[in-house]
């Protein structure tokens, strides 16, 4: 491990994973796993930020991601996984951060602006704790020493945020961190079963990974296709088609994929026929998956494998903070 | 300890108290820890907020502020004194009630808009910290579960802040904190040995706990008295006379400062001579306190002691996250 450069990566847990996850993040874990040192956190108390007056479904969702992660192959003996709330670590280096990070600058964070024209409820009342969040996920990143951060481009900001962190910690305390880098690519988006760029729970638009055969073929037949094709015979579009987005990310046979989209082109195949392809493509992809998922289900096993990797993460940012506080003339007690 | 009421309260250690601390908070801190379970926090992680690049003066604050304090008669046996930073549930409740205060509720306190006034190097670029800290206060009171905060008028917005925090706390997640009340009263002011209503190390219009007999002696004779009075002979004015505010706050011989209160108004004593019975005063006053500083000199010993209150205070704030994690439905790891 000691040659392995380390990954930060993790998901605030309020649900299950659905195929929109796999494509954009979790598939590229299971790779990132076996060449580097991978840290996942499951940041429970950032998934408060949102979800305050509901701290039942961050509960529930730190056990769902869990299994669901380790369903797609995450191996917790290559990968620690680790709980946030276990970490008081991640919440003193914040406090500490917030002192190197000023009001103006994270009002000017691109993406905290997009979140905050979304979150209608916040409107004239954002919480402190929305304002501040990329500060805790420097903390998250930092307290493990985080040298790589898999990420999407609209997470960028966040990691140039960590990075001004972290030289200005270096700067006045002497060099404590490395200045984590972003490790964009292997990121993409899949669109909802609807063609809604969001995939939401509440929009009923997501396969999650732990839906059942029947429950991925009454999602997958009431998918959107070409609005405008009525008839098998109509030339239908292939771009944008969500069902052919969905074939082209989960279809391991191309030829079929290519003959379906020839015929969908000239009006020689009926949509039902493109969806049972699509049906049984996705099953391919998700049997291995459901059949890991089941050996996952006993919440004991779930609980001991989040323990063991939290405690490894405990010692991680022992260490580091003992460097901080030594950094920092912190006071330390006999 | 059991059937008393739990006070909080605290400073931030940036250098060692001088009479206007004593005057507007220790004395009747020494009073209080008879009556009340009292908590005394070293606030080191907070005075970073306006010294993060000056560790060093947090660090030595605090064994300044300690041994101060024990000079002035807090009693460890009585008082339970601890270390901010060593106590990492503070940093964790900061975190957690970051979702329960907006922005612009932390805007308006009237304290925090005084003070950015005041922090001219921090005009355009406030520090979260900055703004956040009226939120860890709140976690300071609350992790030991302090009823009642010994405050100056100045000081209540933030406990109103702190009970609306708890409100919004217990509201949603179920009772778990006593809403605490400021103690108002016994809080009084000094004014500088220049009059200024200020108090500061760099104004050079202090007297320090640590001041020497001829320390004392130099700086009462340097102090302002009535800018308008020439000559002995000139009646003088009385009110507002820094002399005699001081004569006021520290000479326990009532007599003494009646008739020269009288003779200065009618022309009939000499600056000379009211600052000699000043001096006399202010040493009868402060030689208990030099004595128990000199037995508080041991760095090991102000250790024991801060390790000792720390610990007890650990105990008391695994207490309280305990009932804060399963209010909060936080999983619990095994």
């Amino acid at each position: 491990m000691a040659n392995k450069k380390r990954i930060l990566t993790g998901d605030r847990p309020t649900g299950n994973l659905h195929l929109g996850h796999l494509v954009g993040s979790h598939l590229n874990r299971v790779k990132l796993q076996d060449e580097y040192d991978t840290y996942i956190l499951l940041a429970d108390v950032q998934a408060l930020t949102d979800n305050f007056d509901d701290p039942e479904k961050v509960r529930d969702g730190v056990f769902q991601v869990l299994q669901d992660s380790l369903a797609v192959g995450i191996d917790p003996e290559k990968s620690t996984i680790f709980l946030q709330s276990a970490v008081p670590q991640i919440a003193e280096l914040t406090v500490f951060y917030s002192n190197l990070v000023t009001i103006s600058r994270l009002e000017r964070n691109p993406t905290v602006k997009d979140e905050t024209k979304q979150k209608a409820k916040f409107k004239d009342s954002m919480p402190l704790g929305f304002l501040m969040y990329p500060v805790s996920q420097a903390a998250d990143i930092t307290v493990v020493k985080g040298e790589l951060v898999p990420v999407g481009e609209d997470q960028l900001p966040h990691i140039e945020q960590t990075r001004e962190i972290v030289r200005k910690f270096n700067s006045i305390y002497g060099h404590v961190f490395p200045e984590p880098k972003a490790l964009v690519g292997g990121v993409a988006r899949l669109v909802g079963l609807d063609g809604n760029a969001k995939m939401s729970k509440s929009l009923w638009n997501c396969i999650y990974l732990k839906d059942s055969r029947e429950e991925v073929r009454q999602k997958v037949m009431r998918m959107y296709t070409d609005p405008n094709r009525i008839h098998p015979t109509d030339h239908g579009k292939v771009e944008g088609n969500p069902v052919f987005i969905y074939h082209d990310a989960f279809n391991k046979n191309k030829g079929e994929v290519e003959d379906l989209k020839k015929r969908y082109e000239t009006g020689k195949v009926g949509d039902v026929e493109v969806k049972e392809k699509l049906i049984n493509a996705l099953n391919i992809f998700l049997d291995p998956i459901r059949e890991r998922r089941s050996k996952y289900d006993a919440k004991k096993l779930l609980m001991e494998i989040l323990s063991e990797g939290t405690k490894k993460a405990l010692k991680t940012a022992e260490e580091t903070m003992k460097e901080v506080r030594e950094a920092m003339k912190i006071v330390k007690l006999v």
